[in-house]
């Protein structure tokens, strides 16, 4: 139901990877109404909620009044009974402030995960992806969460990406270790001890620019750094877009030339279209948890629909789970001080 | 004699400014070796230095070790005797941290500024430029120093781009004002009041895609933040040319198509090249100083050049000056807690 469109771009798309996924199963959740277009549907089972949480709706109303919301009905099939759930992954194009709260409520962090975070993708100059957390679930973060945004985001890069030992850099504003903020320089202590300790494959130091160049694998920096990254990327590449579009429509010739560049010009828009790495994993939940971007089309929820159907059959869960089992225990034992904070919606 | 080329770029650009400026004369710092090529030339002194501060200089050598080098000679012209200074804007592409941790030893910081920002422009969609500050002179700031870059942001687009009201926009994860730090909600409250006074015309919380959007002339953030914005931006602009340039030289079709496209697509790469916006000033201080990028060839040190000039032609140490006296007189008085701290290297 969520998103900017909701089922008349949601549906298509799901009908799409059911296609494309012939193992797969669906449990598609809304409202009976919006539901019916669906009926009949092979390897799809229909499950009816009464409310929708609104894609402004503040955190409350999710958590505290809706409480039969399609967001919450879908969060619940992750909930294990008799170590059985319902479904391996849930995907969202919903209000991220709400499907990370009632996430969290209802399906509370992994042992030894403090805060959950949000990792998306960035294609980059080495051809590859570099995954990046966390874009906007957590503002203040300590030394210990970036640990955890590390060895989540290790886990995620392993299990999707099938690199075994994915490079991790800590963003900073400079490649020495004495660059940055007191937080930024114990964690940077923090990832250099796991690292030594064989439980990372920490790179060091890296800059913005390193996110494109694909200097490292995995990226990790605070939920405000990282949303402003992320939207600034957005902004950049979308004006930087519409800089192409206005020269090559500036006259009647240079249409001509856009013309005969079109293919040219369409491999370079693919490569480029968000809508390709669209499908951001909530990591750190005792669940399986993806976000769309909310303005996502079909083509884009098919995409996230399909990050999350390889998330859960590499079994992405035991992936994080292990990993933070592996490095938390040979780190010295942080107090968990910061649970009764709600986390702040980031990117709409 | 700064930055990676030294020279060999800041001589021709010096000379090239010279001519396109008939009215500005020129003081050229130096090492005598290096002056001699510019012996004769016409509003041009010469002054000798003895030391160079290198490129990985120590904040600390330049401060404490090389007092002759150029770029403390250089920042030496900026001190009033008797109320005249040898020249009114100080140009380099050397070592940023110790630019600006000598131009904060000679110079001083302005009354009412805890601390110099580094302030920049980029190009919008709406087709002007958004200048953002801080990018890198501090990673930690408080809600008044947020307060003092929005009234120096400010001053300088009114100074520089004929704007006598620019409009100011606080970086943050979110438009509403409930969003972010508690440092940045502090702030948003201090520009509000600042605003409401009549002081600045503060538009409100914007996100990273609003810089390239243009929806406001001033973006404030701290440091960290900043650098992290313009790092990525940097790095996806050159990952963006990089793959239109793989795109088009892919086969022999492809290459004739940019053969015919050349025109369009130099126009293009001439709005995005960051060459036409070097020249990042340096605020706060009681002198002018802007800085060039490092890897600057003779036309961006030329950009920068030309935009130090319009400054000082522009007045904007006392537009600045005057601004804050407005702003900050009424405003609660701060205590200056931080003058000890060095300020950080940021972009090389």
């Amino acid at each position: 139901m969520g998103g900017d469109h909701g089922p008349p771009v949601v549906l298509p798309a799901c009908l799409g990877f059911l296609e494309t996924h012939p193992q797969a199963e669906l449990l598609l959740v809304g409202t009976a109404e919006s539901l019916k277009a669906a009926a009949g549907w092979p390897r799809c089972t229909l499950v009816t909620a009464t409310e929708i949480v609104a894609m402004d709706d503040p955190v409350e109303v999710a958590l505290r009044r809706k409480k039969d919301s399609s967001m919450r009905v879908a969060l619940s099939q992750l909930k294990r009974r008799d170590g059985v759930a319902a479904a391996d992954v849930c995907v969202s194009a919903g209000n991220t402030g709400a499907l990370m709260a009632l996430a969290r409520y209802l399906l509370k962090t992994l042992e030894g995960i403090d805060r959950p975070a949000i990792a998306s993708v960035f294609p980059n100059q080495a051809g590859r992806f570099t995954t990046m957390l966390d874009l906007g679930a957590n503002v203040d973060c300590s030394a210990e969460h970036l640990l955890q945004f590390a060895v989540m985001g290790s886990a995620l890069v392993a299990a999707v990406e099938q690199l075994p030992e994915p490079s991790v850099g800590l963003l900073n504003i400079g490649s020495e270790v004495i660059k940055g903020s007191d937080t930024i320089k114990r964690a940077g202590d923090l990832l250099r001890a796991a690292s030594a300790g064989g439980h990372l494959n920490f790179y060091g130091n890296v800059e913005g620019n390193d996110i494109f160049k694909g200097t490292v694998d995995v990226v990790v920096c605070d939920g405000f750094v990282g949303n402003v990254a992320l939207k600034t990327s957005e902004g950049l590449a979308s004006a930087m877009s519409s800089f192409i579009r206005e020269e090559f429509t500036r006259h009647w010739w240079t249409k001509l030339i856009a013309l005969a560049a079109m293919p040219v010009l369409q491999r370079f828009r693919a490569r480029v279209d968000p809508r390709g790495y669209n499908g951001a994993a909530l990591l750190g939940l005792q669940g399986l948890v993806f976000k769309s971007h909310g303005s996502a089309d079909a083509y884009a929820f098919g995409r996230a629909l399909s990050r999350a159907h390889d998330a859960a059959r590499n079994r992405l869960l035991e992936q994080v789970h292990a990993r933070i089992v592996d490095t938390l225990q040979s780190m010295p034992v942080q107090p968990r001080t910061d649970e009764a904070e709600l986390p702040v919606r980031p990117a709409a």
